[in-house]
């Protein structure tokens, strides 16, 4: 049986094998996808990212055993663009393995960093086609980090919650400018520690002055209805919090992912979700390819010849690309 | 006078002019940079990275007063990858202003997320050429947090300095494994804290079970020779002590980054780091040039036709890449 008929079977073995073959690239992962991708389409991709200290690996593990309890398969997918060796990934995964494993409802992969984001990001949602197409309904992707790494990674997700935990520290306020734009569902984590209640209203308050809130809520700053779906169909992101090692304010967390997985089926914010995601996979694999396939045109010494140029300043960059352009479009068979 | 002109003869205005245009990209942009990339090369690019909270932009001030008491022109891009609106940049830069301002050998630039990450890393490396150009001999690079966002931005400088401080926790101590491939000098900032000399213990334990370090520290883990330059023609990156609010420490960061940029030089580093830098800025020129030149060819509604098919899976998206390269190859008027 072929690896991609093992793993529409449900192999545990075939799918970890999938998933590396996946995430080492080239053809065989091409025609892995190829398969697969069309099997895949059903899961719902919830994005968990949040400064170091949040409390973040807890958090969704205590989402997996509730998604769990109303048995939902779950996929998850640890994502930590920090570290360019396997070790820190590695770590998260034996913690994790300790509670959940044994559960077959449960697939857990680590990923580092595979050169570029860029790269990581492409891998990542390569892996969740994979996962879906095994079958796990619900698919957690937890970034590691508050930066723009997870933005990209969040582009994969359907549902983005930010997990916030009081006394941080001034910085990390600030910084919720930048998250404060990807995030659906807020958890304010470790919320029976001192200085909760702050950071919920801190949250509450950004949400009165976010520029690209939809209308109402600029007007009226610090004035909000309730959170969830609104009247003109917008979305304002709930602030729920949490104690992740307790399991308090997990149920209704669960209650928020699912809700806003509503919304955006019922508002056709999925159906444009899709579409931005499917074609900026189609353009990530076109921009790879087309590099590949003209520096295959391009005799070696040519090309570092042109990149020596560049290093002397006798050449500069833009004007190297234009040339290996010109060269590529004059060596390309007509197709 | 053309604005690539008046940058080479200091003219401030037109240089804040010329990094707006720099940063908006386009065949403008290019025009630019194709000149003044070739007046470019003289700088010492300096990145500082660090996690929120250890004081990075009161460290990155401090160097440029002490660079500026050497009499060195210093350019600062202060990047922030967090924020896709420029409201953290902006406070940051006012900062900073009211502290470094009426020097005219400074010039401070801030930078926030355009797009995507990619996007970032490459207008901050145009960035650097512009200001490189422009005279500036040493550019400070700061960017927030520890993220990979951090890593590839870090490939456009020749020296990274990562920031560290006391008391940040314990998962920020776990973060430092994926830090410690780009550090090139560290710096232990806020020293007069409680925890500081186990900051630095940390970090030399580390250094020394490092699996990417040179032979003789894995081979003997922990035990370490003077930092610096090796007899190998290898680097062991020093750990400082600072006080970036007093200044202390700041005269011996200030050494080791010079003595890093000579090292660099004599042992063939900076020969290596420059040409992968230049491979690294024509392929990302080539991948967009080629994305762009390819989609010129195909009619907008066969794309997104195969952009629908891939959203109801009814087409993976490597076939959909396949696809639309075909129809391009064959579009494609012989050169």
């Amino acid at each position: 049986m072929a690896v991609a008929d093992e793993v529409l079977a449900g192999n545990r073995r075939a799918l970890a094998r999938a998933i590396s073959v996946v995430e080492d690239g080239g053809p065989e992962a091409h025609a892995l996808l190829s398969t697969l991708y069309r099997r895949s389409g059903q899961a719902h991709v919830v994005g968990v990212t949040g400064a170091p200290g949040t409390g973040k690996s807890t958090l969704v593990n205590a989402l997996a055993r509730a998604y769990r309890a109303r048995e939902v398969m779950v996929g998850i997918i640890a994502v930590d663009p920090t570290s360019p060796f396997s070790g820190g990934a590695l770590l998260g995964d034996r913690v994790r393995m300790r509670d959940l494993t044994g559960d077959r409802g449960i697939f857990i992969r680590s990923m580092a960093t595979r050169g570029s984001l860029g790269g990581l990001a492409h891998a990542t949602t390569d892996v969740i086609t994979v996962l879906d197409a095994a079958g796990y309904q619900r698919i957690l992707v937890e970034t590691v980090g508050v930066g723009q790494a997870e933005v990209d990674i969040a582009g994969a997700a359907h549902t983005t919650i930010v997990v916030e935990a009081p006394g941080l520290g001034d910085e990390v306020q600030a910084i919720k400018a930048g998250v404060l734009e990807i995030a659906d569902v807020f958890a304010v984590n470790k919320a029976d520690r001192e200085g909760a209640d702050r950071t919920v209203m801190a949250l509450k308050m950004m949400q009165g002055l976010n520029p690209s809130g939809s209308g109402h809520h600029r007007d009226h700053p610090g004035k909000h209805g309730d959170p969830g779906p609104q009247t003109d169909g917008s979305w304002l992101p709930p602030i729920i919090k949490t104690i992740a090692t307790s399991g308090e304010g997990i149920g209704t967390l669960l209650h928020w992912i699912e809700t806003h997985a509503n919304t955006l089926r019922s508002n056709g914010d999925m159906a444009r979700r899709e579409n931005a995601r499917a074609m900026s996979m189609v353009e990530s694999i076109l921009r790879d390819r087309l590099l590949t396939n003209l520096l295959a045109q391009i005799p070696d010494r040519e090309f570092h010849e042109l990149i020596d140029a560049v290093v002397e300043r006798d050449l500069d960059p833009y004007s190297a690309a234009e040339q290996l352009l010109f060269e590529g479009a004059r060596a390309q068979p007509r197709g």
